[in-house]
Parts: C-alpha cells; structure tokens; sequence
C-alpha cells in the first residue's frame, strides 16, 4: 500500500464511523496530504473502490489509477457517469476551509446528495502520523534546529528585533525552508514566524497564536515591532520550520546580557512544565490533564498571572503540528481527547513577563506507543547573546 | 470624514443597490479596509446609521463611536437589541472568503435575516481607491522600485534562483516590506513572491497566477526550483511590493549574458503592449478591449503560442490590486467592466519562451481622471546580470 492510500484508508474509517459514503477533496493542504502534491483539482473518495482523481491542471502532474482532466468541476459527476460509477447519498466536504460559494457549487453538483462537514474528520485522520510522515518531520525538526544554533552568531549589539529575525529568515530559506507555513483558520496568517523582543512579548494580537506583539503595521499586528534589542530583556524565537511539506515548531529564549532572576525562574519552571508534559505524554493521556497540569504547576510557582501571556493568555500549552502549524489536537482547558501514538504535539510552555519579555521553551514531540520522543534538539537554556 | 468612513459609505452605496440593509464584516483584509486595523473581531454596517464594531481581541484596540467588547460574535444581536438597534432583513456577508461554517454561524445569529454574498459589492467598493489609499500605493511602489534597482549587485555568476530570491527577499524586508501578502482565493498562496529562471517558466503550476514555476517541493509547486543561472537565459523577478498594507505588483526581466533574439523581440513586444494598453487605459475603457488587444499585438508579432505562458496561457494581462494582489477588475476576456478613476491595475505583458525564460514586463498603473499614471518607476529593458 502507498503512503497517500494509507492516508485515504484513515479517512475512510472516519467515514465509515460518521456514515459518509464519499469525501471530496479540495484544499490544497488536504490534497498534498491525500495525492501527495498540490493540483488545482479535486479527489473524490468513495467509501469503496477506486477514488478518481479530477485535475484542471497541471494537467498530466500525477500518475494515478484513476486521474482524469477536467475543465471544471462540474464535470466531476458526468465522468463518474460515464463510468457507471453510482452518485453518493451522503458526501463529505471540507466546511471549515471551503468558502461559502464553494461549498454551494460542490454541494450542487452531487445533489441530491447530503453535503456534511468532513473538516474535523480528515483532521482526526492527519493527526496520527506514520513512519513516513515522522520521517519527514523529523527531517525539518533537524534542519530547524541547525538554524536555531546559528543565532548567537547573527546578533550584533544596537540590532532591531526585525533586523535580528530578517537574517534569522535569510538562514532559514538558505537551509531549504520553504518560506510559507500553512496555519488553518480563515482569519489565521503570519510571515516566516514570530521574534519577539522584551515588552512587545506583552502586546496583545488578534491572532490565535500563543503569545502575540504588536507587529510593523496595523495591517498586521503580530510579531517583531521594530524595537532595538535592549540589556536586560529577552528576545524569544519562534519561527516555523517548514522544510519538507512537514513542519516543526521550536522555540528558544535568548537574553541580552543578563535578566531579572524572576525570568530566569520562570524559564526554569517552563522547562520543568515540559518534563512534567513529557512524563505524562503518552497513549491514554487526555489532552486536558496536561493543560491543567501545566497550568498548575505554574501557579505552584507563582507565576499563573503570566503564564502564556500577561494581558491577554493563551489557553492551551500545546497543539497538534503536521502538514499545518495548529493540528489536532490542541493541549487546551476542556479536551477530553485521548493522545495517541503517532500523533505529533507542539509543546509550548512560555511566560510573558512585563519589562523583561517572553522567557519558555517550545518543541515537537511524537507520542509513541510507550511515551514520546522530543524531535527538536537544541540546548534548552537562555543564552545570553552579549556573551 | 475619516478615510475609513469614505470606505464604508462606497460599501453602502453598494448595498443600496442590492437591496441589503446591513453588512457584517468579518475577514482580516476588510476590517483593514473598513476598520483601519486587523482585529479580531466584525463591523456591522447598517445601512442608515453609525456602524457598530465588535471587537473579541485585543479588548480596546480602537477609538471608535460605537465599539463593544465580546466573548463571542452572538452576542452582537443581543447588544444591538439593547441600543434599540433593529435587526436586519438582508445581511451581506463575506460569502467568497468565510468558510461555509462560518457562513452558517453568522447567518443563524441575524435569523430571520435573509443573508446574501457581499464579496462582489465590497470587491467593486475597493476597486475605486481614494487619494489617501492612492498615496499609500504610491510609497510602496517607491520602496518596491528602489530594491528592484540593486538586483544586479546581487547576482554573482553560479547562483541558483533561489540563492537569488533569498537576496531579493532579504532587501525586501530591510527596505520595509511586511512579507505577507495578501491573495484573494482560498487555493492561492505563495511566499514573496516569484523568481522564474530560463525553462522554469515554462512550467505549468496549480495556482492561478501569470506564469507559474515548478517550486522547490510538491507541497508548493510554484516559482523557483533551484536551478542554476545558466548562460543564455533569462530571469524574471515579480515579487510582490506590500510595505504598507497596500501593495504594488512589479516585474523586470534580467538576462545571464546575451539572450537568443527571439527572447528581445518578445521583450519588445511586451513593452509595446504595455504602451498600447497606457493609452487605452482611461475611464470608460473595457477590460476585454485591453486584453484584446494585447493578444492581437501578440498574435500580430507571431508571438501568440508563448504570451502569458506557453505550455499553458494565463488568459488576463493585468488585475486590480489594493490590499490583495488580485483585486477588482480584471484585464481578461469576456470581463465587460469599465475602467473609472481611482482603479489601481498591475498590467503585466509577458512572453515564456521555450529553452530561454521569460521575458516581459509588469507595471502598476493608477487610472485618472484623464488616463492613467504608473506607479512603479524603474527602467524596463532587459537587464544583462553578466555586465
């Protein structure tokens, strides 16, 4: 069996299990993870036999048992048609990625089929990863981490936290990143990844990332802000490292000569968060252990008003990462999903702390069948670039 | 009145003619357009009235006349039943870019309220840009020329295009550019935007963008593919100018050494076109007529089997572009839209020659009163990166 029929046959299960007879897939992610590249097309599965393959271009990109070419994707039910091949009475599509518009011209086209949302589906599917797809997580993980350990070397006193992640993104593409990481959620967007230098780490942001920063510009405020790197302050780093379709998520804190001894504790605690993740992340855990476990822990320590953010807090500790950078499932208050082996977590436990910066630890975990294994590796202490 | 309540009221005289009386804003690029700033959060435009702004985060982002802080957008009726405000009969809603889920929630909260799609409405509102956008227009088509003009210090002989554009991208983020950029079109993506070196134009990609490019990785199979600078063929930069929210579109065409002459007939050609379509392009012209015309002058210099691509055609020569990169209108056939100052175009004749590259240029032009007034400055022959 190949890798994409693999993937196919999870889908399938959740199918079977939600009463669906066919899934439709047209998002560019879903189909690199489904046909194992982007088309400008769609991949009909059904619940049985061959799934077809329908490409508006490039036509000729796939060799597939059954791609056929098509001008539009109306033509999708006449092919099938054709090949006497029976309508679906119960049909899956993307409704947490489709626009409005598309969901109303795939839902007529398979009238009087039932049109039902397959997003969480094929996310429960993709969050169990094999061998293969391990194989290129860890790859990134690795080149990711490579970069990360070149940063002491980029910092030049006087340096803005944009010049400073401006050379950290010109290492980043030298190293093969492919620039874009995909991140699901309509409104969700960011360049390369997020640096964030002293007090900005506070700033609040409309996006749903762990911590935010007001960013350059009102038309997108997360991240960097421009500030000069100042003694006594933290700079935080925290980029995607899509190298291989599969991304890994790191996160390292750098210092500019020496901080308060509150951030030097609060990154001691952050790092016993994550043994304590790391001691619980195994099949059977429940999502929601680990949050809570987390979250108390950093209020044993006093330090719970900021905890993954001082004006506004993140909650949740940690989240799925895969062929996107937020996957199933999410290490947040009120999940009662089951971890289980094969599934690949972004593990994030950070403070924010006011006048000082972001201070924490983020990296990739696998769970496997007896516990987990860490797939980004790199020192995990605060290195002072004035050093 | 303020910039963004010219904005609002194009979007009401739209609505008008629909017969909607309120729209509810909710994606990144029209709360930029409506509200100033990416919140995570929505407008409600009443048709007579003042808006109302919702806002989930971050709580007291905005100076606003009517601004409420939610948990949650359902809450937004409740708050208008407590000001008296009436609920509306026909909502417009972002139906080309909410996700169907979204649809439905938003649609059930102003239940009974008929909801229909305000993308074209508030697509056409943009189109027409006010002084003040036209300025903002302006200053990133400066920024965008002026890193344009360091690309042959850039160039050093063996480079492949990616090392190339990892350049670029670099002197990109130093002068300012945010990086992102926004595309409209859930399928479409790419990073920074494009570099296409010799055959690696020639190759056919799933987005829909003028010429494509193999990419470095199936998951993104567009632009460079990390193939060396070869003697004899030509490289084209068209990367995209967002440096303040409002974005240019821009491309020059470079060549390594002396190109077949075919390659400068083309070019010729190319810049013809683009003089062609200058003195067409004034209000009242038809986007069909300027594409139609471009063909012809292709076809007329037997030129027709490589314009806008050769192994598969683009068939517009030039898009609006504002705050996405492919706005209203478009210079296709069949596009009956007349031009109207205000209206902001990337005209981009370009010719993808087998064996060479391609070959070409890209301009961003502001229609006047009188004409037009183009936007990116910078000399337009074909520039030998060897001398």
């Amino acid at each position: 069996m190949t890798e994409h029929q693999i993937h196919i046959n999870k889908i399938r299960r959740e199918m079977q299990a939600a009463g669906a007879d066919a899934f439709l897939i047209t998002s560019n992610v879903n189909l690199f993870y489904t046909v194992g590249q982007v088309v400008m097309g769609y991949l009909y599965i059904p619940i049985e036999g061959v799934p077809m393959i329908f490409v508006r271009r490039p036509v000729g990109a796939l060799h597939a048992t059954s791609l056929h070419n098509v001008r539009k994707p109306e033509q999708m039910t006449e092919i099938m048609a054709e090949h006497g091949i029976p309508l679906p009475h119960r049909i899956m599509l993307e409704g947490d990625s489709l626009t409005h518009t598309e969901w109303l011209r795939y839902e007529a086209i398979f009238h009087p089929a039932k049109a039902i949302n397959g997003t969480p589906a094929i996310q429960r599917a993709r969050s169990i990863k094999t061998e293969t797809e391990l194989e290129l997580i860890r790859r990134s993980g690795k080149l990711h981490a490579a970069v990360y350990a070149k940063i002491p070397e980029l910092y030049c006193p006087g340096m803005t936290d944009l010049e400073i992640s401006i050379e950290i993104e010109w290492e980043m593409r030298r190293a093969g990143n492919l620039g874009i990481f995909r991140v699901f959620g309509q409104n969700m967007e960011i360049f390369m990844g997020s640096v964030l230098a002293g007090d900005n780490a506070c700033e609040v942001s409309p996006y749903d990332f762990a911590l935010g920063g007001k960013g350059l510009h009102p038309s997108l405020p997360v991240g960097v802000n421009n500030s000069v790197l100042q003694r006594g302050t933290s700079l935080m780093v925290d980029m995607g490292g899509n190298f291989t379709g599969y991304m890994t998520d790191m996160t390292r804190t750098y210092s500019i000569g020496k901080l308060p001894e509150k951030a030097y504790r609060a990154h001691q605690t952050a790092l016993e968060i994550q043994d304590e993740i790391v001691r619980m992340m195994r099949p059977g855990a429940v999502c929601e252990d680990l949050y809570n476990r987390s979250l108390e822990m950093a209020k044993h320590n006093g330090l719970d008003d900021c905890f993954m953010g001082s004006r506004q807090q993140a909650r949740f500790v940690g989240h799925g990462i895969g062929v996107e950078v937020n996957e199933a499932p999410v290490l947040s208050a009120r999940s009662r999903t089951e971890l289980a082996a094969g599934m690949v977590l972004a593990v994030e436990p950070k403070f924010a702390i006011e006048g000082v910066g972001a201070v924490g630890i983020e990296n990739t975990f696998a769970v496997t069948a007896t516990g987990n294994e860490k797939i980004t590796m790199l020192g995990e202490e605060i290195v002072d670039l004035e050093r």
